[in-house]
């Protein structure tokens, strides 16, 4: 439960903007994904709950997929804001980012009822547009790779958010 | 809702097969999306509940995922059932699938309270391999692609549901 404390980019976003199905801290229903450095990587920790199956005794592919987009989101906006010379938790607000394109490959089935861990690599393509290169273990085995392109949220969505 | 009533190739998968969180229908928690036949192209309608949001007004993109990821297995189910020469609801049992690979490129921002309709084209790769491309509509206008890689079934897969 140690890598569960890590701080965590979602912890700092605005209440507006934390609704996400996947790693909004407000969404009572979500999966509340929290994603944060290691080093130079980034980590996003979740256990499947028992209803997330493909097949009893394997993890359903949605919910992988789930995971790699928020940790790719996650993960952009925790490289922009290092960026800019800022750290979860020092108490300036970071950027957000949407997935503009997401691709994930399914190496091998995924078992149930065991801690994954997402570990990413953010590489800038140019300051709005990142790529996030994510391999999500399962007990030390790779089982999924995940490939997120993410872009700085436009004003579209932000407009709406605060109309809200 | 009419759409709704197709016949859909989940309700022929066995009941230890009817357990994925995304489209088994013995899954009470899951999203039960059942997909068909319209044509020579397979479609699977759902609408998102109020929790699968992005930001407010706007769809989670993991749900989109989860819809193009079954809808892909789906339709190639559906595809290599009628290979064989059977359809829906002909009381032979179908073929099933897992991912191999997922791709989703989000057009653009997927709106709240909208049915949404994935439309599928299969292609075979071979006869345990099949290509689905997907595109997602919500209220006409195409909001995501999707292109979905589904092999047959491992035996690795079908042994273990048969022990549990």
């Amino acid at each position: 439960m140690e890598e569960r404390a890590i701080k965590a980019i979602q912890d700092d976003y605005p209440d507006d903007f934390a609704w996400c199905y996947g790693c909004g801290r407000m969404n009572e229903d979500g999966h509340h994904f929290r994603t944060g450095w290691q080093g130079e990587q980034t980590v996003t920790i979740y256990t499947p709950k028992p209803e997330h199956t493909a097949l009893p005794g394997f993890v359903y592919g949605g919910i992988m997929a789930s995971l790699i987009d928020c940790h790719g989101t996650g993960s952009a906006a925790l490289a922009l804001h290092r960026k800019n010379g800022h750290e979860p938790g020092d108490g300036s607000e970071p950027p957000r980012f949407v997935t503009a394109s997401l691709k994930v490959d399914f190496l091998r089935p995924t078992p149930q009822g065991v801690q994954l861990k997402a570990v990413g690599t953010v590489h800038e393509i140019h300051p709005k547009k990142w790529k996030v290169d994510t391999k999500v273990f399962a007990d030390d085995s790779l089982v999924v790779r995940g490939e997120v392109i993410a872009v700085v949220m436009p004003s579209t969505f932000t407009k709406k958010a605060a109309a809200e």
